[in-house]
């Protein structure tokens, strides 16, 4: 994830700010991922499957547990707590806050033709302060495109669309009543007042895909939600937080993706397939419509039910 | 459900002219749930289920069958009939001739800072007559508000929102393009030409409570439909007329919920699961995503699949 | 499908313009169904299902395969291809050029009450050239209604509802956030920049319908999309290109149809299910909330399940 333009950012803090059991004054820039945080950055650990990145981390400090701590190196100092996912809530609510939730932004005016000479337009559309819009692209009535949002060239955006905290490519086609940028279903249950995780991460729409009417795309939380070059989604697709999908995909309507998977390239899925959260599905994979997916899935693999299995396993099975 | 501000209302009626059998002249001011009539009100029984509610009513009539009679206590007359869901259905049209269609409010002009002074809203937000909106809350652009809507403190609605007939509480979050209030899917099929059920309750939604984007909440049609406290929905889920779900209930993307369900508090609900009508689901529960549950679940239970069971069962009958 | 009057459409073509091999110069008008098509157009035949249509057409060209092109009558000159798709819809996008996109219409303005006396409408509403809205109306606030729409008498449009390429019946109820008439997901998967299919079908309403909230029904590719008289959908259905559903259906929440399929009469659907394309669903027909039609269902019949069986197959399977 490049650099935040989305959210105000606070900072830099003292470590002992944010940590009071460390003693040192070494100033903190920001918290990012482990393979993206910098010798100023604070980055954090909490799952194995992520060892081979923290390795080579170049991070200062690392929030983790104590059975992660090994898989540091020596330029990066553990800070161990008992909730990693608590502590890097805290910390990102210091430096960005007002990524929690989506407050609307006051900067919204009427598009004006003197500033976007070169975009075709329809009625009541609202723009934020420093939006890029391209060459010969349409934006249909009543759409909302809040601050920073960039828009290529040559995009079709529908009507009563919100764009938010997004950076669309070229060609790109967005159909009526979808929304995009908003933050994640991300946050950590307390009763009676759950803890809203903030969503600093961006959506990356890249060029030439297309995505149907009345769909939601959230923003990653820490890292951003990817839709890549030539992916077609269909009409009330779901794709939450920090999900990336590769080039070229095909995606059926009403299919859903829970938070944090990575789809591969040339993957098609079937209407109303469901995939769960923090999978990942090789590329040329084909799901059956209505599967639920629950597991990685490998390169080239067609696969369909609930729970989706290997397609000659789920015809086995029917015949049952 | 208390009583109604947001349906013009008409009568009394002599109960007399709205069953003509009925020789009595008594007054009848309104139609109403067994447990929420009074001594002037008529009500219904239809179902084995609602007995024990029947024995304590305080209606002075009841729609009822042949069969169901006898729990009806002595201060409460039986009005026989064949299809009691046919006769509340005109009953209620007749006390609520408007409650049965979703006509737009002509009350609707823009928000004005005079009237709403401690209100930040966007452009083009649309208010109806007799509206409250506590201090610190946010209405996003090109929303709709309709009349006798109430919304709290510190709450944020997006943009694209409808809200009529709603009753929302304090720091609850609405995100872009969710429909709250609407009438339900609820009529008797008549070839050629449905009888439409009027839908003369609200929806509540209590504090610190979460409802995603592009969501869809019915009112309800003889109760409310209730969303507890800070119980979060993720995006696009669907709860249908009646529906009552606690608190700290945490339901994900895209799932379905059919009328009159109870939920209880702490549930949490995987993505694109759905629960049949009319069930009971216990406190603590955990429902698999993809599931459809079609069975009342008791506290503390763990299900899953199609139709959903106990997680062991799931678990067993996967690896068959 | 009648001639269509939403998209601009371009021709005569000399059949040898479209067809180089074929060295006539007589004049084609359109490209149509089998059995829409006249003397002055052009036809296709690729599925073995259509061969009865086939035999019939009055067609004078029809693009088509080695294997099929002896169902054709004498009338009609085969022009044998490898890719009937490919060939509909390079030919398709030169009769109707803007048909493969949703670009905004140029032509909308708010709605004036001269130009509509009979009609009460919201805020905010736009309304394209040649619209016509039958007296008593609804249109509510911030909807837009693309150029010749046909709307009946007596509806209700909701709010935020966009209409395009649609002909609405009397009576027609649409709730609010519904996005009818788009294009569909249809197009040839090329690496890198997808072939869109033109889509210049409607989406006809007939009368006494009612479409919930947030639902998108795309309209046909080369044939129409239609929803039956009296017939219900519940919030969030999604409607393929193509799809047919006959007369007094009931179709719950978050139903989704694959394109293409046809649906009889007095058919009802539980929420959730899932329709695949190219299906025959019989009148009469009962499919379980959460069932995922992959065959043909014939008249009367009870289906349940994924993929869906007859009721009692089901419940058989439940139990083992």
């Amino acid at each position: 994830m490049s650099r935040n333009t989305f959210f105000e950012k606070k900072g830099p803090f003292s470590i002992h700010l944010l940590f009071s059991k460390i003693k040192s004054t070494k100033k903190i820039f920001d918290i990012r991922n482990l393979h993206e945080a910098t010798d100023v950055d604070l980055t954090f650990l909490d799952n194995p499957d992520y060892t081979s990145d923290a390795k080579k981390t170049k991070a200062c400090y690392c929030i983790t547990t104590e059975k992660l701590k090994n898989h540091l190196p020596k330029n990066c100092e553990p800070i161990l707590v008992k909730s990693v996912l608590l502590e890097i809530c805290n910390i990102t609510r210091k430096f960005y806050p007002s990524a929690d939730l989506d407050r609307p932004d006051k900067t919204l005016k009427p598009i004006k033709s003197k500033n976007y000479p070169k975009v075709i337009y329809g009625k009541n559309v609202l723009i934020g302060k420093n939006c890029k819009i391209g060459k010969n692209s349409f934006i249909g009535s009543n759409s909302v495109v809040e601050q920073n949002v960039s828009i290529g060239e040559n995009c079709i955006i529908g009507s009563q669309v919100v764009l938010r905290n997004s950076i669309i490519g070229n060609n790109v086609v967005i159909q009526d009543g979808s929304k995009i940028g908003l933050k994640g279903f991300g946050f950590i249950p307390i009763k009676g007042k759950n803890l809203r995780f903030p969503h600093i991460g961006k959506v990356i729409i890249k060029k030439n895909a297309e995505i149907g009417a009345n769909c939601t795309i959230d923003r990653g939380s820490i890292s951003d939600t990817i839709i890549g070059e030539n992916t077609f989604l269909d009409n009330q697709v779901h794709v939450a937080h920090n999900i990336k999908i590769g080039d070229n995909c095909m995606i059926a309507g009403q299919v859903g993706f829970a938070g944090s998977s990575v789809i591969g390239d040339n993957v098609s899925i079937g209407g109303q397939a469901g995939v769960s959260g923090h999978l990942k599905i090789g590329s040329n994979v084909k799901i059956g419509g209505g599967s639920g997916v629950v597991k990685n899935v490998k390169d080239d693999t067609v696969v369909m039910g609930y729970p989706a299995v290997p397609l000659k396993e789920f015809i086995k099975n029917s015949k049952k």
